[in-house]
């Protein structure tokens, strides 16, 4: 089965290239009668679109004005596949034109290159963090499923180019081009993404996802556990190279009697090292996923790489790229996150009606 | 779908209880005429086997003798579902009777029991560590795939309780309890789980596993990634709550600059700060992965939790237990990349035909 | 992805060979606390079971046992993979040394051979009619699953060498030898057999299943239509070779006025002519489904073939084999319509508690 | 797992309603490097447009113009995602207002209700038979890949109204507007159909779907058999109510010695009521399978019905509508027979690799 599609019961597939027409997404199994419209899907579209100004991004402006092509019937969703689509405006593939033999390092140039035999110079054809825009635009439904179910999800940075945000104050996350919660670490990550940028390098950083309001039960046993998909689909973005669920790395140094989580009444944890999941179902707690996410991999700075005749090339890549992918890849985590959970938000669903049955019996 | 199916193409579903009859795995989708028969999969098997008598490990002695039921015929496999057996036979039910309505602070008996409204107190039931065997049985056959396409997965221990391997000293791994490439870390992990299971506590530590031999081309583009599969496989292992591909969490804090690895001649990196997959797709360098496995949470020490009704109690889960997942965890990370480069490799098979043939023409 | 499994949320797989040691199913996704033992699947079990003594059968005597390996707790299922094991016990392969180098005409001999590059001759291997054991042993379990949402579920025969049944007196159908609801066609039936086997011949037939009690609203739009997965469900059994529902190839011959069914208050139909399904969902009418069974192809007449190494080879299947497949043929047919019913039971389930919200609201 | 896709390895996913914006596909798993322009698929699409003037169509003109939005790149498809949008240009839904509270008869307006609790009343929504436009472009792309293999798929109606086509002239089949390759029996289909249309009803057919050059050894045993498949394709068209493979129905009155197909040297059959599959794999003679296509439900005769709170109504379905489906259901038979192949045929090819290799050793 080709990789292209996401989720079991809530399923996507994405669709288009970088500098292709348009580039799009089919959601198949989206409960009917819900409230949707293209203001709804726009909004969340916007928080991921580059060109809003901040320190670290680049220029290029895209309108990224979604279109409902089906799906919808006054106002609610059917039942049926909804068809998002995404025109491509400002694609100005000319300025790959001198990439057409040579492959970027850090890039998936070379990889695609072995697979398929084709080189997409364009932008990075499919493998360009631009596809990322299709998967937010459905995590604007899967977004409107889970809160109809009391389900919250927020993804913030905590870390970039090495400086650690300490607070966790969720008001500040909309108000600063970082998408950080932590006002004073965002003044030093400026300052670090000034540097970089200046010397013509990137930065990476670690951004954090939190699911509120999951009730206990989500998640397949062994193979699909709730943190295994929540794993697969963090590293499903390009470039993130690590992901961890509550404690993460740092379980591997505490004690059993550090790290589990006592159980109090009603079934509350009395903390939460287990990220609201155990044995790959969530435990009711806040889901607490963290993503590192690597340096761009586009600098100015020369590097060594080969054509594709294979003989040395040394590259410098050109125009104005962002110094780190941050900001605009901290919607992406919220957004797979999101997908995750509705997809066994319906998955648990149908057990659940059996249990709850049996439990009155 | 349910969960207790992983793959596609070389695709697995396992099956059992730790305290019921039996536990097994049924393999569908391995290809025909590789050479196999019982002792291959017993071999790997013992590998994960508890009570060899190291220093970390609980006595309990389970034989698990493997047996092959269906697919193989006349020494080599036919095409068709390879059905493989593994009864239980050291499973003392009674000695969990107490837990029978008590949750195990760490475990998933409340989870399941929130979600399937049972609870199998036996060990766990299906949560238990013990169905990794099959994972394990499945993974010998992946293996005998995978070497005869040349390639070849290493797993091994590289942090116990806080105690890390500087050395990666391949010959070591089989020769100390703990799979470790590093002889100067092994006194002193040994020093370290002597002190913790004194004190009737548990700790953790860090697999990681490397992948000779992998072509590149391998991985889907977008959702099936292969540094996705792999986070998503070794996240399902019940102990493991962080995962990271390369450079993982150190990526966050490097330069675009120093993380890039350069391209030489012949499509030789430089360096391997990607972990050998570039957008998701194996560039012919080692994969590298590394997996963080919390402590085992069956501790003497005393515990807060709740019983069924709600009601808190004071817990010492008794018996003897493992003081850390270690030994047995690194043979299951090396199955689960097994079963996800031996699926890969038969999904990049046709493609790769048709690739050759428009490259020669 | 390989073809041994079966269903989205209620997943069967099987396994195993004709001759190899044992056969098996494992079912994942069955919800859990429905009754199940060892007899109820057996009871169903016992149906399809050769040697039974009627007038049409091989004398060939299978005791069939089946063994629950997991999945049940305490009689109860518990959500987790259940496992069915049933061992090959009258398994004579010496018998069918002699074809160890012949195809036999209208068997899988000679596609599997190209298929796979392996020859196992014994029995037809994986292709034999054995195989569906396993979907009868699935199939009990979806009947507890479907029995307790009041739907159930009967195959019988309608036609036998060219002997049609007039009457479905469903109370006739365990009666005799062939499952047939028509006690008159069943001693012509008898003497058709009689006869043809007598030339050393065989026939075929036409099994028909009615599913009651199902509500409107189960199947999928577009491609998993309850139809659709019907047809393919029943073509999935070796012998079938047409499948037709509600009024079939005759609605190819009707007027629009005559095939629709007319709709009357509380959505019931004055007819059905669709066998209960429009555009792919239950109208809340019986399912009416009918499958073409093939005449068996091993008959003791000679027979043009050829060997493995392509030379010509006039065959005569011995042995004692069954005159027609018809009586082992129809607990599988019921057995495949059950299984899709429970797989779109729960497939529905999830929408439905939405649409029944938004209904109350 | 929602209904909107098909195929395991060509995967397509369709949307899009009838009197929506737009409807389309996505193609995942179509190899790279295959020749492929909009030009192609538009050809394909033209031939199921209602309009061209026959007998028996409807006058409502559809361009359906086919725009390629992703996946090729310089003429050649990339291995990435194909997306293909057809936007509706010619779509009154006001003709259908009157039907806002109505359930035709025959058609799957009450059982989409029923399940999804949505009335889209616009001329049958996403239940329409112009979802098959879908369908048939994907198809354009997959004769592209099945052309390139050798395998040439044609589709033609061999009855209709109670006319049954006598010859398989296939040079007929595109000059008469029924696909009929039999000229004599046009002309007597084609007053009946006058007849029908003149008495405001409409009939049924059948449709014979060949598919030449198909090599021996596509289809995956048990469930997936490539039989099954196709039955499972074929009745997912909306209209279809019958399948039959090779001698199909026909079979269940044969004689084992007259049904089976004698193998000749190099592995050529004498006879074909196989239908050029044994066991589920294709034995390299030409696949054959028809299906019963049932009269449209679309009549301006007066039916009894039910309106949405349940009360009686008697209605005319107005406006000019085809008397039959066969001339646009052709193209479609087509189209699902071509997926089901394409699908295969990569589906196997990783196996023949490796197969081919030990026949070699």
């Amino acid at each position: 089965m080709p990789g292209n599609s996401f989720g079991q019961f809530f399923r996507i597939t994405t669709w288009g290239e970088s500098h292709g027409p348009a580039l799009g997404v089919v959601i198949d199994g989206c409960p009917p009668l819900l409230n949707l419209d293209e203001s709804t899907i726009q909004k969340k579209l916007d928080k991921r679109r580059p060109g809003k100004g901040g320190a670290v991004e680049t220029p290029r402006k895209e309108p990224d004005r979604v279109e409902i092509l089906s799906g919808v019937f006054e106002g609610k969703t059917t039942g049926t596949p909804i068809s998002l689509l995404i025109r491509n405006k400002d694609a100005k593939s000319s300025s790959y034109d001198r990439l057409r033999e040579v492959f970027r390092p850090g890039h998936g140039d070379y990889t695609y290159w072995k697979k398929y035999g084709v080189r997409d110079h364009r932008g990075g054809g499919r493998s360009s963090g631009r596809e990322t825009a299709a998967r937010v635009a459905a995590a604007a439904v899967a977004q409107v499923l889970l809160r109809s179910a009391g389900i919250d999800v927020r993804a913030y940075t905590v870390a970039l180019g090495g400086v650690a945000a300490v607070r966790r104050d969720l008001e500040e996350v909309e108000k600063n081009t970082f998408f950080c919660p932590d006002a004073e670490a965002v003044e030093s990550m400026e300052k670090r993404i000034s540097e970089v940028r200046a010397a013509g390098d990137s930065v990476g950083g670690i951004v954090e996802v939190v699911a509120a309001g999951v009730p206990a039960g989500l998640g397949e046993p062994v193979f699909d556990k709730l943190d295994a998909e929540i794993a697969g689909a963090l590293m499903s973005i390009g470039a993130v190279k690590g992901v961890e669920i509550g404690a993460g790395f740092q379980a591997a140094v505490m004690l059993g009697s550090e790290n589990n989580d006592p159980i109090g009444p009603e079934g509350c944890f009395y903390s939460n090292n287990s990220g609201g999941i155990l044995a790959g179902i969530s435990n009711g707690n806040d889901i607490v996923a963290r993503a590192a996410v690597k340096p761009i991999p586009s600098i100015s700075r020369e590097q060594d790489t080969i054509d594709m005749s294979g003989k040395p090339v040394k590259l410098r890549v050109g125009g104005r790229h962002d110094a780190s992918a941050i900001p605009r890849i901290v919607p992406v985590c919220e957004a797979m996150v999101q997908l995750v959970l509705a997809d066994h938000l319906l998955r648990n669903r149908s057990i659940q009606t059996l249990v709850g049955q049996a439990r009155e019996n």
